[in-house]
């Protein structure tokens, strides 16, 4: 299904791990365009046939990372907010817990952009199900009456946008301070706006 | 300079047009990578020698497309809130313009993009660039006591980030929702999150 078989073993498993972990790699340093079948597997240290056992190409092991970090980065921020009931809290932990992950996977970051490149639908479908997930916390938070009525949507893209460039701010633009201490530093002005608002002028 | 020799005659100047308008296309239809000098020359419908005279390579007309990007996506925004005084119309309409500038101008978005691939220097630049420019009017209008005081920094990438994000939703998620009317009102949503902030409990 979707261009990938699973194995079923565990040294199948760690075998097929591997070459995902090549892949990544080569996408992130080189690009997905510059990087074939066969420098996958070189790197990987498996032989041709192998990748085929489970991919059915270049764009199906693509495909499989941005899954994967769909997952991994929707997890980890369920995992830091787990428990909380404030929203505010879950907005901060969340949006601190995504520009750390980011940081410290900076291979993530480079991929889901590169789809923008590969195949237009991988990214539109990679945030499109991310705005979704968010989209059903902002109602059920709008519900609790914790939140303003806001367009869900609409406040959806607004924050993914705000984690995104800040988070690009802090990793790439300004690397030298990604500090745990820095990121928190610069996530409470972004509550500071959250909560109040930019404008002198509508307090 | 930078790979760049600008041509001196009128009729050097529609030559050089006509070549930046074909790279333009295929790297948006195509992308870079998968872009040759020779199919520039054969979109353009020039001599390959006709490229040269302008272009060191690939690489400079890529770096002056966004370069042009930087500055139409500027003075587009300049002259639409040329003479207004309070910042909170300033921003609203700059968003709008910025929105329905990259709608008109798709290509824009996939080539600015493109650059964190081709050399992440060129897209750091770029928008480290643009939040000079907004940190420099946030500075301004802070002054002036029309804005909170945060960190301009911070502030800025939080503002690019909104108008990203929220433009890839209208133009490239939802793009049967892109009329003048629909951004009106989504960036009015905008306007309401910035004016009063996000949580009920802040109040």
């Amino acid at each position: 299904m979707n261009g990938i078989a699973m194995p079923s073993t565990k040294r199948g498993l760690a075998t097929f791990e591997k070459i995902c972990r090549a892949a990544e790699m080569l996408f992130h340093t080189r690009g997905y365009n510059a990087t074939t079948v066969f420098d996958i597997v070189t790197e990987a240290g498996v032989a041709n046939g192998t990748f085929y056992l489970y991919f059915e190409d270049k764009y199906a092991i693509f495909r499989r990372l941005l899954l994967e970090y769909s997952h991994r980065i929707r997890s980890t921020i369920a995992i830091a907010t787990e428990g909380l009931t404030d929203r505010r809290e879950k907005e901060r932990i969340g949006i601190q817990t995504f520009i750390k992950y980011v940081r410290d996977n900076p291979q993530s970051y480079t991929i889901i952009w590169q789809s923008l490149q590969i195949d237009k639908k991988l990214f539109i479908d990679y945030y499109s199900n991310f705005a979704a997930h968010y989209i059903s916390g902002l109602k059920t938070a709008e519900e609790d009456g914790q939140l303003k009525a806001y367009d869900p949507l609409t406040t959806a893209y607004f924050l993914m946008g705000v984690s995104n460039f800040v988070g690009l701010q802090v990793i790439l633009f300004d690397s030298e301070h990604s500090s745990d201490q820095d990121i928190d530093r610069i996530v409470d002005q972004v509550m500071l706006l959250l909560d109040h608002g930019l404008f002198k002028t509508n307090d």
